[in-house]
């Protein structure tokens, strides 16, 4: 296959390519030393057609990138994957990943590997999402930082001293897991109070639905006039602020404890700055303003001195540029 | 005075000296590369004497030690100070030592360095203690662990990868500070609903003078027959296990508490072991047994796999062998 590849109008340099394999989709991208992506591509996963057929799907998609870039393959340095699951980094192995069925134990690094012949990095991918911020973006040159995504669920990367930190079975950074309500409501996990059972998309929404029926249990009669299924994250952040009596509090608890949370990260872990990304991100000042008035109230002065709360600046791309920056990870160390 | 030093009858080897200073004793001890305790004293601070003072005591406290224990000061290869307060180990600076009057921007290595001509090291006193443990400890060999220090206050040490973790200004690691409840009581650091005000000596004792107040208010008469400033802590959890209604719900709540914290560490940094010291460590399994019952329920799997919870082994001199480890710290790496 990789003779297949177009070889006329070669670009030269060093490039890799980052893949940030989702439940749902599959992006790649083509990228340059400088965080410049020279092509990027993304497909449906189709996850439900099993592994093998995604692993296929994962090698075109990088011949599609590396063909349309008409970058000389002697100059692609490296690839690496984002995948949402406990992974060992060192080995390139996926242990499991919830939203792909089948991928148990996969070597998937020894996989592409052997079609491509470069060397082929693996992460989680909220670490790779924490790694693309720090390579890339807003956390260029940040020694110490901790990103939070804030998605269907939540999760983290933490960088210590410019790398990646993994822990003892390469799970460290599930900041959705931090309790912040040891009586709170029950969590994914097998745990309660999570702060995901709060602030993420899922848990605003399950704690919509549930006060929804309490309401109308209590009244007697259907008065909510809420069709959560029909309603975006945005729109409900938007009721909010207008008062909407059923979902008002429910908004303000998911940003307080998100603030309880990064309080928790910032008294712990002393960063010099905390990057949010994903869909509740998009939020923007409706969710930075509060969640920053709640840390600097609450932290500790010292750990205040230097700190930066932001929103990331890749967007949707911080996965897939921060799969494709773990090569340099490598070569800087 | 290095020439006061006895020099005859000397022993060979590495030594290397650690001084656990605190607010109201200073220990030092003389320690070689296996960990044996060779020399070891404690003598009062003194602290409203004054910086000057102390730190002249503190010279004369490693020229006892040198001297008691006969050792060769050519075998004497570093010196480790753990300080309770916020540092910078790099250029070996005391900012400030809430308990040690005018310690404020002490270039504390310098000093001594000065005086023995030998490299010193300087730690915050929880790192010291969590670098004991890991060094000559419990936690030998392991690379990634955390230590809680559960006393007066409750501190922390962060060992990540082999190494302590400082984090932007050198101020990680105040577990103490970790939010257990948002709307939980005031905390000294300015923020409320902290570990340490429920988990610690000061946080339960407070809790309890509160609660008597409240019943003694309540009731119209003094009922409580506590004598808190008479207590030991031992006293107060003897009190609670049988069932004194005054002090069972705090100590049910220290505990509980404990494990949240604890969870959150888990879930959060997947270390391989927490390792638990300090006054209300000496509870042992009266304490070890609830708390590793409720993170065994809360925390997520994986992060169980290969967990540890367990007692430090150095007891009180785990502070003074890390500050005295420091030395092999920078050897090592």
């Amino acid at each position: 296959m990789v003779s297949n590849i177009i070889r006329n109008q070669e670009k030269t340099g060093k490039f890799s390519i980052g893949i940030d394999l989702g439940g749902t989709k599959i992006g790649t991208a083509l990228v340059n030393g400088e965080g410049d992506i020279k092509e990027y591509i993304k497909h449906p996963t189709n996850a439900q057609q099993g592994k093998d057929v995604v692993i296929n799907r994962i090698k075109q998609t990088i011949y599609q990138v590396i063909n349309k870039s008409r970058v000389n393959l002697d100059n692609i340095k490296g690839i690496g994957i984002g995948v949402p699951g406990p992974i060992d980094a060192r080995i390139g192995i996926v242990y499991s990943a919830p939203n792909l069925p089948g991928w148990e134990g996969v070597p998937i690094c020894r996989i592409i590997e052997n079609e491509f012949r470069v060397p082929v990095f693996l992460e989680n991918d909220a670490n790779a999402a924490a790694w693309g911020e720090k390579i890339f973006g807003v956390a260029k040159g940040v020694k110490d930082m901790i990103c939070l995504t804030l998605g269907t669920g939540i999760g983290g990367g933490l960088i210590f001293d410019g790398k990646i930190y993994h822990g003892n079975k390469f799970a460290a950074g599930e900041i959705g897991h931090v309790i912040v309500n040891k009586d709170g409501p029950a969590c994914n996990c097998g745990g309660s109070g999570c702060l995901e059972a709060y602030s993420s998309a899922t848990g605003i929404r399950d704690r919509i639905v549930d006060l929804t029926k309490k309401v109308n249990n209590s009244t007697g009669e259907n008065i909510s006039k809420i069709d959560i299924d029909n309603l975006s994250l945005a729109d409900i952040f938007k009721r909010a602020r207008q008062g909407d009596p059923l979902v008002k509090d429910i908004v303000t608890d998911a940003i307080e404890y998100l603030g309880v949370g990064i309080t928790i990260l910032v008294n712990l872990l002393n960063p010099k700055m905390v990057v949010l990304v994903g869909g509740i991100a998009n939020e923007g000042d409706n969710l930075l303003i509060p969640v920053k008035k709640f840390v600097f109230s609450r932290a500790m002065k010292i750990m205040l001195e230097d700190l930066q709360i932001v929103l990331g600046n890749l967007r949707e791309k911080a996965g897939v540029m921060g799969a494709a920056a773990l090569l340099w990870h490598i070569e800087e160390t």
